[in-house]
């Protein structure tokens, strides 16, 4: 039993949640410190969670939105971070620049933070006409960000994989639809894939993308009282165009600016997904990004171990598009394997025993559930997607509860001040302007987080600094 | 039609095959070259046929032989790379390194050329006992090696993409055995999914892979006469995990060093694609890897457009599965519009006009066929497979016909010279000697390419240095 204690979680989710993370994400074996200093090992049983996020997105955004994917260069030239300057300024403090000697009296290469530059230096070339747009490029790839502050696993490290989408269309109002669109598809699988609810909304000034007009995010709220930013959606207008010298010829025969935007989500959705459903026992996972959604343990008992290893070999065979895991290891005990899986976020675990063989049943649990249920080993495989996707929806619903019970909306300073101490995710009239939004960030450490799209008008004045209010914006301590 | 001269091709491939493969590559917009030196961007249309490779590896090689894909950090410690004495050696000229201002006091990091050191430094940790074995993963990622020589689009590039495999098994017979199980799962991919044909087999000493007990490989052979080496699978034997302390406690209770193998290929392939199957007119690509199988071209007469357009939309949704593109542009003729898709690559062209309308039939040409013919509309779908199975067919045929054609086995050094500047593929009994192989290259500037995994035994003595024959070797100029 040492060996099980040890390699279990060893502090509690409500008492040390920083703490209680790293050892879930850890001991599940998703992800592992990098012996290089900020950067992590992805896993497979990370990288699998990754895969399912990439199959969504397929399924969702590229295909019927028509976005090809395609590969740009890891190095950015000096040069083209200054084309245009907001962008060069926002991203200069964390670029990871490569050895002098390479490069000789070249200029010098960053290795790509972010691509719009590299990408839109081709555009400038691909773009001719209007027959040309709208023009529709993803890119799967790792990008490099040289943090000063701590990093943690998923949430902020040097290295992550994301995607990048970057549009360009004729008009601002094309653009601008789909820039919508696309924050709307990512709560799409934030919500549907990950079971994580999120906030659909636009940024502050402050917060919004180096270079972009403005910038649509989705935030999920974390149950330590932070915000996490899960994907971002960024206007760019034609700034970028007209400094990278893309233009097209019209239908009206005159040269005309196209209208550009950005999208992207990250490896850092799986520490959100970490942080939102695991508990105290470890990993839990939505059925659907679960590489292997059933686990069968058979009780072995002396004398009687072949007819109940019989049978689960069978139902492992019937259940073969759940990927199910057979633990027939003879040198571990089943409660030792209950607690293994659960660590490991199996969604379903089957038990077989004799006695459930001469009932032609099995016992089911679920990685959620209290209870345990009885189940004909006939009825199984028309009974496991349910049960599956009833486990799925309930995820989502109890994170939406979560997240509506952390939510407040508070009309006084006082209040405000009071509900930071909470944790809560708060919601207030306010004026929109920087200095105040710096001013609450520097008396509470609560940041912007978004106006929602569909929000009603703000009344009155800001809570916070008493001029009038412009909008009700949403404010918490963040990731 | 100046302006369709201008698009097409318009140097031969017999004429000069180095700049005819470059224009074949950029104008049927596969890829361009980036503004960074030595580094490419790899367009949709070329960026489609690595994902077209990426899922059939998924399907031949990671399900069957149960490996996972994981992801590992860009950056790898200058003292991994000093840790296994020969790899150092192989990959220090090459090896880009990071700004050292970044890392400060700590050691240097250099951007992964390959990650062995990286991934065995982890798989340290990883492995404990026998039951963790055998591991076997996988990373598609973006690799870096600083090329002085003058770099070439997809063939030879600082940044390209790749999959790196790498095996842990408890013996070297299991390693052995997979590494050559893998070397063939990379020609079958090469010729049932790119109709590349290769010859299989092992590395000269002086060609394997630094590090590696031997390495196996499969070779191309392109039409100008060099070889194009298309993958590899190295044996590592137990160094690699005695220099980074992998060791595992076996079923006997004592502790061993396991045996490992990696394994890799790269868009390199891409490359080879091209200058395989395409010709004076633009790229030929193999059904499985057009992202669009079918291209319709309406012939639309004065009054008669409606029916002709309408027909053609049917038969587009008809074709959904193959994908097909409907051309009914109204600003270029179909002359043109044959060019256009001819430079692209489209297996098969369908024409529809007023009168093949009246016959409830279309014109059929495919990519790589000088006849067209007729066919039903009704039979349309039952025969569009077929004809692309065939033409897939026919250009493997093609390509393996003339490989055998371009062999040869000599038996005198006059004529290994003779055949060397007829741009041969060449088999000679050879002695096996690293001296003899660089006077070789130092003479005729052929290298060895490999001994088929199957070969007979060689005879008499080595044909260039009348030393005792060991092997029978292929040679040849390479890329």
């Amino acid at each position: 039993m040492a060996k099980q204690e040890q390699k279990g979680i060893t502090i509690k989710k409500g008492d040390n949640m920083s703490e209680w993370y790293e050892q879930v994400c850890l001991k599940s074996e998703l992800v592992e410190f990098s012996t290089v200093k900020g950067c992590m090992v992805i896993r497979p049983r990370g990288y699998s969670i990754w895969e399912k996020i990439k199959e969504h997105f397929e399924e969702t955004i590229n295909k019927p939105l028509k976005v090809k994917n395609a590969y740009f260069p890891l190095f950015i030239p000096e040069s083209f971070f200054h084309k245009e300057a907001k962008h060069a300024q926002g991203f200069s403090p964390e670029v990871a620049w490569i050895d002098k000697k390479l490069t000789g009296e070249g200029e010098r290469l960053a290795i790509r933070p972010t691509s719009e530059t590299i990408m839109y230096d081709s555009y400038s070339r691909w773009i001719r006409s209007y027959r040309d747009l709208p023009l529709k490029i993803n890119q799967w790839c790792n990008v490099v960000r040289w943090e000063t502050k701590a990093t943690r696993l998923f949430l902020r490290s040097r290295e992550f994989l994301w995607q990048e989408g970057h549009n360009v269309y004729e008009t601002n109002e094309e653009c601008e639809k789909e820039t919508i669109e696309i924050i709307k598809r990512y709560a799409n699988l934030c919500e549907n894939l990950l079971a994580i609810p999120v906030l659909i909304g636009k940024k502050s000034e402050k917060e919004k993308f180096a270079g972009a007009i403005h910038t649509y995010t989705i935030e999920a709220f974390m149950p330590d009282g932070k915000a996490l930013q899960c994907g971002t959606s960024h206007n760019l207008g034609n700034g970028f165009g007209k400094a990278f010298g893309i233009s097209y010829l019209g239908k009206d025969g005159k040269k005309h600016t196209p209208f550009q935007n950005s999208w992207g989500l990250s490896t850092r959705l799986i520490g959100g997904l970490v942080m939102t459903h695991s508990d105290d026992k470890g990993l839990v996972l939505p059925p659907k990004v679960a590489e292997n959604k059933v686990v069968i343990i058979p009780l072995l008992f002396k004398g009687k171990e072949n007819p109940v290893l019989e049978k689960a070999k069978e139902i492992q065979k019937q259940l073969k598009s759940f990927n199910p895991i057979l633990d027939d290891s003879e040198e571990y005990s089943p409660g030792y394997k209950y607690s293994e899986h659960e660590l490991k976020g199996t969604p379903i675990r089957i038990e077989i025993g004799p006695r459930d063989l001469e009932n032609n049943s099995v016992i089911i649990k679920t990685r959620i559930g209290k209870e345990k249920q009885i189940i004909k080993i006939s009825n199984l495989k028309k009974e496991i997607p349910k049960i599956l996707e009833t486990m799925q929806k309930e995820m989502l619903k109890k994170a939406k509860e979560k997240m509506d019970e952390e939510t407040v909306e508070v009309n006084s300073k006082e209040e405000f001040d009071e509900a930071i101490k909470n944790k809560k995710l708060i919601k207030i009239n306010w004026c929109g302007e920087t200095s105040c939004e710096e001013n609450i960030k520097d008396k509470t450490g609560a940041s912007t987080r978004c106006v929602l799209l569909k929000e009603k008008k703000a009344q009155g004045n800001c809570i916070y600094c008493d001029k009038k209010a412009k909008e009700k914006m949403y404010f918490s301590k963040s990731y």
